[in-house]
């Protein structure tokens, strides 16, 4: 049968979903990515972040980072090769351009993990990138989550918190609120959210020209 | 646990999602609405029309419709009692307002199976709405389909694949493209898509709200 294909394989758009994934410090989105890259290699790719950071041991480079150094990031800004950067404790970090663009053309939707200023520069370069938030269900897990990991002081616990509620301002900005209460719901829920954008409207466009042509044609042929 | 919850169940906006479902004449649109309330009948509600054309044999007022006289139509478009209306053939068609809140205020998610003259009524008066679009894989397809009822003259096919192209006109007022390959598949697409805007930020204000708040609670306990 001579059937149309939405989205993802339409034959001259064949270009995956830019998803920025964002949430609290404690809110379990990195174990959630995770998961989801896990259980659904074939359909997402994780950006990876270029650094000005030394690689730590066991770390390579194209894998967890790109290691940059200052000039190479520098220049990286320069010639606007970077989809968003920032610096933390004076290191650069940053989405380069390059490999987020390959993956979608490979027709993988790519996910960046990435926090709210970052998330907001790439609202303004690609309007059409689909935003995630993920909390827990309530300020009281978070905080709860926050000191059950045991490993950080109270004054990292506090900072954290603070953080959240800074960040907690810019959700708005985002499409979708994710609540994480266990982390295989939250998973398919996230997949499914994906999934489902393959269908909006915008992104097939190219179904409903070729649905249109060809409904004109018979329309045309009523005619004769 | 003192977990919030999300959209539908927010204590002080219980309220479903308004919902419009539209496609070609001989997409199947019928088949998958009854299939969708068939399976979830606890989600959802279909909005019932008012109309002035007599009863046929078997259908009871406030079931298939609400049965009006001229007059009482009227009245109810005088009185913006009517989400949106039209007249074929010498009779009026519309949907009542009051129906459908009270749907929405007992949580359900309430759809319209309207033709997209009144869909776009229903945008303006209700932007929330979430709108989607019904089709089959193709134009070939759909040609198949309306011959192969084989109830219909070839008369009537062809209008209705002249008024199937007059009505893609308008899929890019809608949010989304479902495409009914088969009806199972397709019903479990309608019922993810509509679970999943019930995740939609701005569907979750209270929600947000709520963490906001206490996470503020939170810092300022940090400044004692």
């Amino acid at each position: 049968m001579n059937y149309y294909t939405k989205g993802i394989f339409d034959m001259n758009t064949p270009k995956g979903i830019l998803i920025v994934f964002s949430g609290f410090s404690g809110s379990g989105k990195g174990t959630v990515m995770k998961e989801l890259i896990n259980r659904y290699s074939d359909y997402y790719a994780l950006s990876i972040s270029a650094t000005t950071r030394n690689p730590r041991e066991g770390e390579e480079n194209g894998r967890e980072y790109f290691f940059k150094t200052r000039e190479e990031f520098e220049k990286m800004i320069e010639n606007n090769e970077l989809i968003e950067y920032a610096s933390y404790v004076e290191n650069y970090y940053g989405t380069p351009k390059a490999y987020v663009e390959e993956q979608l053309k490979a027709g993988k939707d790519v996910i960046l993990e990435i926090e709210i200023q970052g998330a907001l520069k790439v609202k303004e370069m690609f309007p059409d990138t689909l935003f995630m938030f993920v909390t827990p269900p309530s300020a009281e897990e978070l905080k709860r989550r926050l000191i059950g990991r045991g490993t950080e002081s109270i004054e990292v616990v506090e900072a954290r918190l603070s953080r959240a509620f800074e960040e907690s301002l810019g959700m708005e900005a985002y499409d979708y609120l994710i609540v994480n209460d266990t982390v295989d719901a939250c998973v398919e829920e996230v997949h499914s959210i994906i999934q489902n954008e393959h269908s909006k409207i915008f992104r097939n466009q190219e179904f409903i020209n070729r649905i249109r042509e060809e409904l004109k044609g018979f329309s045309k042929d009523n005619m004769k």
